[in-house]
């Protein structure tokens, strides 16, 4: 079998190193160049003994041309302001490129608002360079011939996978976002919010109103949406719980056909019939979705609530709860799912594996 | 000085061992019996090595005509469903009570029909016994002279707290509550949600749109509510946040007036310029509140969102977080709180002190 | 490729889900049956959403013989005490049995008097039995003919395979081995222990000096063995401190070359050059060893240490660290990694991937 | 009553913190001056909210003699190194010392072979300073008449005071102390080891057979001593186990009338009839004490073992448990602790409470 020749520009991060833990296993892939600027010229797996001895490769820091030159296609897994340094070029060699930054998800307008930086790639800026939102099970058509994948964030691919049949059949008037993260989504870097006295026997909401994922959602729902991020004692995972509130009425029965429809044959979306957790979908791609209607009068109501309260309380709201794995659904699991649907192999190829649990 | 003669019935759960802890550094405070049936005649220090040498007393499983002879006040720290066994006897004897069941919290109509049973207090369901509920900042007047007090549910005091404020100025629309809670408010029995293979490296949404807890909030703030309960991987705390969406915009410093009014001169309530950490109430009897009001186009808005989306966008949605700890402030905290404005004690007593943090 | 048919006796506890979690991804494996009692009839990943949809077989409740009509090998994933009524059955049908329960790994005496009951199987008792001690990494040679492996306990794993090489040097005079394992060790069954308000923030020593583990240590071993186990807030993995007491004084790099020469070719074995971690480990088969000898006048000594003290202090002591995954090379892992041996197959097949860190 | 007036040099670290939490609720005392340079003139409750609104103070930047002049004890609370930088003003000014840095607790040579540096303090480096070893348990009478006191390491204490009764009876030959701490030991600042990915669901051992505390603990105990510190994923408390090698058989009754008669009237220190936990401790100033003898034959013993061996074997052993807060009575307690001796307080003043369970 011919083997996809796969570079990853950044691989000690967490998000680089999840790639290689996931490639290293991919049947159909050969991992040509990995570059660390740090580590350059230690190997992998010394650096990082859970790789041993599996990563029998160095870290180099060499060249775009070089890296392009070896590779079919490249995984930038650098933070954001930095792929857009590599992706131009990496293209202009006709190699294709997964961006698992945020630098292709938005506008180049709505980036450089968002992001507060001016973005580099000028081909880009002036809507010459096209990149696919690479939520695979959204936009696998366009993935397919894409040259571009723009990798969506860890909180936009949890939350959007819960509602998107519900949002694309135009039942949704708003969705309240609550959403619980890992602390690995942080990075390797220890910082206050990872350190152990502060995260333990605490959950941290941040950037309650402001999170940069909020547009990437939006960007994709085009409905009202309200995202509030925080981080749970714990290494793995996002569930999001989406409040949803719906433009009329709905049973449970109508919204199951809708799902059970938008995701048919999708195999890495399981809907369950029990509250979602995180165990199930440690260390894979699957994303658990599970949903429960809210009956008005099932939990009290006070008597004399105003008229106008009534009126809200009458329209239905959903519960939809999501799970996922933030580094690999939410991060390298679903850049190599989308790098197995540009190079037309099956989906799930090496990423087909159940859950480490407990 | 002449001290205050408390029971406690139902010692040897979390919520009667926490109100054992803290009436032991209680200095107006004499405890005169603690019952339980499991552990009777076992010291309480022996039973419970974290009290040692202060709990020098013994479990006792006495009748409430005895409880009542020795005592000024009695907490029932039992289940719901058990306490209504206790409260009508312990009333009639002459004993305030202040109870920490469910069972006084709704009026005889809800509880029943919430709850699933047949309330056994026949002056309840007549109408002829009033308690009155027990959240102090909210109803210190009625509770001075109150003989039975209902003891707030653990989510409700840190939901009613963190927008009481903002719906007492008929400012609210909606809310939703996406609380987190330890696991401590599941009791000390362990169960397949405790089970720490379970529960670690997870957080545990349950009881979604159904939590009984639910109709408390709405018989106090009587807006439209919706409440989803998580349990995250820590022992004690619970982080409520509220997702408010406003009858009209309102800017942070208005907010900020409204509830520094509301909440003038409560010594418990702490109006933070930050987010709300577990850590920092852990132990205590402080409600900590932070909110942010969300800018409408701070994160992005979809260009050819609906005209009617719009619309909702741009009322203003406001994030109110607290932070409790579930066992103090939503439990034996506030039950002593409430005990001292009863007795005409300064609130405060036995529970000003600092948190334990880290 | 002729597969290996495979069943499982008692598929519902943590060993037997994770002997299905990676039977499932073994390519030489055919499952041909999984019994459970409690679940029979039912679809192993309903039970178990985590193995959805790999594991799309039906719990049995069938007879020994039906499953040794079917399989080639067994594995009794059951209770100690269990185990001894399905063996000698599936043994006379010609099967290939692997116990992970501790009914063989001691001999019929000892194993009476450590675990205070009869053992039941008569052929055992007589001595007609013969089992082989399931240490792949020391007893290969035997395993490859046996037809039946009696799998090593989770602690005699990581403690045996961290100080065979030395012993069997005949340097060491004792060892003082402190073994801390995560919670997953304790089974499904949530119990007080695993408790999450108890096991959390702390450490729990148990069976300090009189866990069953140490007569499998000192059986392998025949050295002076003192062994304290403790359960650590985490779910997976144990991390073994063997504090050696050597007969001589050595340098690291004896110490060294008598590990590298007694591992070598062992592929589950890593010798790092720094401290262990557990989640270098996680969800493999690997164990990892470290060591470090102390330097006797390192750290400060008393002047007026008493000479006798003295003497032992110039005997040099060496501490030695390994950690695996207890529900993998301590348990589930371990066992296939025998059958493997037992059929022929490279020692590493089916589990052969790196570790989920972080 | 006269107040006590205390200064802390190093407000802002856990140390510092957890001095200010307790000397806060402190009867007898008055908070005269607390520095920190980085956050001088910012109030301490700003900064430390879980401290609010009690800690209102103002962080200051002043200097030695301006303590000195407003206190009558002053706490070091700063790192190694830093502290003998103020300890002699200090003292020269005629305030006394509680110094919980590791500057004091070795002779000056011990010192600088250990830490590495040269002492800074000439009146130390003469031996014309002498500084009590702040060991409450074990010094008091010194204590009390002491101008400085070294405030004992968070480990040598939990150790010290887990085999001393043994020791001082020379009943003890070895000790192989195995000690878990929390990692708020760690200090304020994240590092790798405090990063939450790396410390969760791991334990982490480090300076296996170098760690500093050694000879802190050898200096005391003046007997063979091995001593191996491991952090656990937890935030506060140290679990030492004390694996002992006692110089002849001795049975449990033996050892309890040995610990009983030791530490009689020793308020702090608990001894139990089961084993310690942590969250017995937690936030207190107690010290919990278990211990188990080891039954040789109890466990199994290999038939075929070495006749030299059992000779080793014959010997007893015992198990010795401690347990303490790491920043109470292995820190800021105890150094409160010795203020009370110094200035004839009772013992106990501001520290007798429960600890804070679950």
């Amino acid at each position: 079998m011919v083997k996809v020749k796969v570079g990853v520009i950044g691989g000690s991060g967490y998000t680089g190193l999840e790639l290689l833990r996931l490639l290293l296993s991919h049947p159909a892939v050969e991992i040509e160049a990995v570059t660390s600027r740090r580590h350059k010229r230690k190997r992998v797996d010394e650096v990082n003994p859970h790789l041993k001895p599996f990563a029998d490769i160095e870290y180099e820091d060499v060249s775009v041309k070089e890296i392009a030159r070896r590779c079919d296609v490249v995984f930038t897994a650098v933070p954001h302001g930095v792929a857009m340094d590599y992706v131009p070029e990496l293209l202009e060699s006709g190699v294709k490129v997964i961006d698992l930054s945020a630098d292709y998800r938005l506008s180049c307008e709505e980036y450089e608002r968002i992001y507060k930086k001016r973005h580099k790639d000028e081909q880009f800026r002036e809507g010459l360079r096209h990149a696919v939102y690479g939520l695979t099970e959204l936009h696998a058509e366009e993935i397919k011939n894409a040259e571009l994948v723009a990798n969506p964030g860890c909180y936009p691919t949890g939350a959007i996978l819960a509602v998107a049949p519900l949002v694309r059949a135009r039942k949704v008037k708003c969705v309240v976002f609550d959403a619980k993260s890992g602390i690995s989504g942080g990075g390797v870097e220890p910082s206050q919010r990872s350190h152990f006295p502060n995260l333990a026997e605490n959950i941290i909401p941040y950037e309650v109103t402001t999170h940069r994922h909020t547009a990437e959602i939006r960007k994709e729902l085009k409905v009202s949406v309200h995202f509030t991020p925080h981080v749970i004692p714990a290494i793995r995972g996002i569930l999001t719980t989406a409040h949803v509130f719906l433009r009329e009425s709905m049973s449970e029965g109508e919204i199951y056909e809708i799902y059970r429809q938008f995701y048919e044959g999708k195999k890495f979306i399981r809907i369950l019939n029990e509250v979602p957790s995180l165990q199930n979908v440690r260390g894979t791609n699957f994303c658990d979705i599970w949903f429960e209607v809210e009956r008005g009068a099932s939990v009290g109501k006070a008597a004399d609530m105003v008229e106008e309260v009534r009126e809200v309380e009458k329209s239905s709201r959903v519960v939809v709860i999501s799970a996922i794995d933030n580094l690999v659904k939410g991060g390298a699991g679903q850049a190599i799912q989308n790098m197995n649907v540009m190079f037309n192999l099956r989906e799930e190829t090496g990423l087909w594996f159940p859950a480490l649990a407990p």
